[in-house]
């Protein structure tokens, strides 16, 4: 067995006690109760991914792969390839992570004779979990450089119409300086990775290598993604405030935010990117203000066949994600209030699109670019070919 | 008895069935249950407000009027006049139209002998709500007109990074025309006001002429007033869809929104307008897309005296309104659940500031114009005096 497929206990994705088989944080129950749920089925994988019980691009990719892998250890053959890829593609239509993995699995299993395939998969599934944790350590890496070298850049005008930032507003120069304001959207921290995270990635570093951070957690209205944020940062002890999505707009005006970091579903071959609904909002405000926008993502995320964000398809998912809203009662058990009855018109689109224009950078776990063709071609020269120039 | 003084039932505030008082629909109980209070007493006018059962700036100035009127059918004396003025103000202490309802019915009453002032006050809280009601019918009929204005230009290119809205997309020359799209931010309608509303009333209007109109609803977290505006659409039959804040830019970003409407709470004399915080989101995605952005409200919301809206503050509220979120559960009954532990962290800023230069045009009852100092000189010339040029 090679040496990245050895199992290890990462932070939202464990081996089973016992068995072929994986556990994952059910981030359903998050952040009211810490459970696991363990993975002993492919349609244990299937379900877990549709029902968002694991969520986050990268990670699903690896929980998909692990359904394969299960599927393989019940029936290898060719026909039970075909439809259990197909089964857990069609899961979650928006992060392209999920059909990356299936694929690369897939390409591995299709040549081996039925009777290898449970063992390689297995092996593989694993392989994709330890790079995912590898790749996201890596953009905590670039990621952290990037945000220190934009402290440099603290104090300048912010182009702010109302207000402007000040340099004593920064701290800079004074005698108590400010922690580095750095805002979020939805989670993309080490619960929607195997570790670490892709843009909570690079202030775990930054919070670990000691340099004062304070993150604004996006509430990420309507499935409240930021409530595992918070849940996550505060499990790790990084400050943090929550805030109502409508609030990062006065938040920029008023020169509170240094940087915006997310992470993202879908990145297009030409730097525009799908992510969290909401994330365009924040980048709008993010460009009135000069505050730099960063997108952090793993090379899976990347679509390099996709031209332009207008040709990613947008989920758009149950109206009961906005009519209800889940949380714990007066005596501190898990209950749900409706807000709005079953019968009236929702709309629930799950992600928009950031055009690149609004992207400052983007952190891959092999650097930072401008998020244009050219700028992917610069960081991954093997796929240049692909590219827009 | 002056024609304006004549009791009418309005929409959210409508005499009782016997005596002088008021009847007021209880806010605290929508969107689940609808219930009118009884308002026999003083007493009962400020606990209403306070309590926000009434809310919506000139509902609850008409309110306070009543209040005044009811205090002087229990004792008309100096002593009394000057105690209930005083107690009815500090109900909201910073609600602009509550301490102009007050002093405008103070000046009317201190000079009359007491016997004289309980009939008058009737007569008075009653034209202060007749002239709120017209005030909003007249907006609602500039802002019809003013929307009728923009069909013409629906299906024009809308600056779309992405994609580009095209005359079919619009319904334009196709066989079957879509509705005018609108999309609205908080509660600015009729159970805002006595009657009508500000942002809502041209949408009631043109429903009323007959112009197919559909409006996007935005949940407008944290105190989630979209539920209330929802609601009140529906009870007028008007086509709506709740969405969450997070999708406003998307669907612009789509062609789907035709125009953004919106009420506000102050309005500097520049034209800069402070409302409820994610109006200024909204504010720059229209600007993005060459959406036309409007904001509607009575001269009691302009303030001569503000210069801009970086002299406007902003109330922090209390972060449990973020922490808790109030609904109904399973078997119907009002509940509340908690999102996040009282002790956990958060910012909870109720307005935002939008510049003027990312509003298309102001609505009030005496038209549409310019947001700016000009603008205003223009509508309002007996105030030029105080308005930058």
């Amino acid at each position: 067995m090679p040496a990245t497929a050895a199992p290890a206990t990462f932070s939202s994705l464990r081996p089973a006690p016992a068995g072929r088989a994986v556990e994952i944080l059910d981030q359903t129950r998050l952040p009211f109760a810490k459970a696991w749920i363990p993975l002993a089925h492919r349609d244990d994988a299937a379900h877990a991914i549709a029902a968002m019980q694991t969520r986050g691009a990268p990670l699903i990719g690896a929980v998909a792969a692990f359904g394969l892998a299960l599927a393989m250890a019940e029936d290898a053959s060719d026909a039970n390839l075909a439809a259990s890829t197909a089964l857990l593609a069609a899961t979650r239509p928006t992060a392209v992570n999920l059909a990356w993995a299936l694929a690369r699995l897939e390409a591995l299993l299709r040549p081996l004779p039925p009777a290898a395939r449970a063992e390689a998969a297995w092996v593989e599934a694993w392989a994709i979990a330890h790079e995912d944790a590898a790749q996201c350590a890596a953009i905590g890496a670039h990621g952290a450089a990037r945000l220190l070298g934009e402290i440099s850049e603290i104090g300048a005008p912010a182009g702010n119409p109302i207000g402007t930032r000040t340099l004593a507003q920064a701290g800079i120069g004074t005698a108590t300086p400010r922690p580095l304001n750095i805002m979020t959207h939805c989670n993309a921290g080490w619960l929607a990775t195997v570790d670490h995270g892709t843009a909570l990635a690079p202030i775990y570093r930054l919070h670990a290598d000691g340099v004062p951070v304070h993150v604004w957690v996006s509430e990420t209205r309507p499935r409240n993604q930021g409530l595992l944020t918070a849940w996550e940062l505060a499990e790790r002890g990084v400050p943090h405030t929550l805030i109502a999505d409508n609030a990062a707009g006065l938040l920029m005006m008023q020169g509170r935010v240094d940087a915006v970091i997310v992470g993202a579903d879908r990145i297009a071959a030409n730097g525009d990117v799908a992510n969290k609904v909401g994330t365009y909002l924040k980048a709008l405000a993010a460009g009135a203000h000069g505050v730099p926008f960063f997108v952090a993502a793993p090379v899976s995320t990347l679509d390099f066949a996709c031209p332009a964000g207008s040709a990613i398809p947008i989920e758009e998912r149950a109206g009961d994600e906005l009519r209800q809203v889940p949380g714990r009662d007066d005596a501190d058990r898990p209950a749900t209030v409706r807000q709005l009855p079953a019968e009236r018109p929702v709309a629930n689109p799950a992600f928009d699109v950031t055009p690149a224009a609004l992207v400052t950078a983007l952190i891959t776990e092999r650097g930072t670019c401008p998020a244009s063709g050219v700028g992917l071609a610069a960081l991954y020269p093997e796929r240049a070919g692909a590219l827009p120039r």
